[in-house]
């Protein structure tokens, strides 16, 4: 485990390969491999075209990603606009380092700044370590709502 | 019941207080009418400025909003584009006539034509009427994940 601070900064279309491995590695933790059909092509025309539909952020440390967060905005019609956190990983070597608090505290503060009336996220019912981190933000965890989903 | 169809459209601004109303019809039904915070004005602003954040649709009869779906884009890092249905309600009076039906497979029509690879949303693990609506959709049920907030 690394002591020193990683740097939190805005992601880069040249981050993109480094990010989809981590993406593919959080997906291998939450046991849905098999879920990932994203490429770098896509994300770099989804993130990075005249009307990106995500944001970036990366963990960097010695010029290794070593963690990344991808929001965008939600609408909901009873609170407005949200900020919706889709990812946010930290690679395991790297747990408890601090580097995964600077992710979620700086897309905290990019919430803030676009105004949003508050932040939503998912976390897997049997990820304990994620929901004993969120609880110290005092996160209210919502379990009467099921997520439904039709592919095409 | 009225048997006429109704006719589903994209909304109008001048639509947003009967569709607000609507909203507050939803969240009284879903027990949750104090957490409805947003204004016309402020939905005006959100959804029909140069950059809106969210789409409408209305369900109308003899010139009545009778139902709505509000609907915005959402991005997976596993699967890219995916349409998020915010919200679908259709006036306690009208239900069984098909306009919750007319809503839900025009929604999925844009989702389509705006080349998402799915559509996602939620609904209340207690509402059994809903549940078997979209069950006619083979909506895959995701009770694993947890939808965790926090408001500033």
């Amino acid at each position: 485990m690394s002591v020193a601070n990683a740097i939190v900064r805005a992601g880069k279309k040249e981050d993109l390969p480094a990010v989809l491995e981590l993406i593919r590695e959080l997906a291998k933790y939450e046991k849905m491999s098999e879920q990932v059909w994203n490429t770098v092509e896509a994300m770099e025309k989804d993130g990075f075209g005249s009307n990106p539909i995500y944001g970036l952020l990366v963990a960097e440390k010695e010029s290794i990603i070593v963690g990344y967060s991808i929001y965008y905005y939600r609408y909901s019609t009873w609170k407005g606009k949200r900020l919706f956190l889709e990812d946010i990983l930290v690679t395991e070597k790297e747990r408890g380092t601090g580097s995964g608090k600077q992710l979620f505290d700086k897309t905290i503060e990019i919430a803030k700044q676009e105004s949003c009336t508050g932040m939503m996220w998912m976390v897997l019912n049997w990820n304990e370590p994620a929901i004993n981190f969120y609880k110290k933000y005092d996160a209210r965890f919502d379990e009467e709502w099921v997520n439904c989903h039709i592919d095409f």
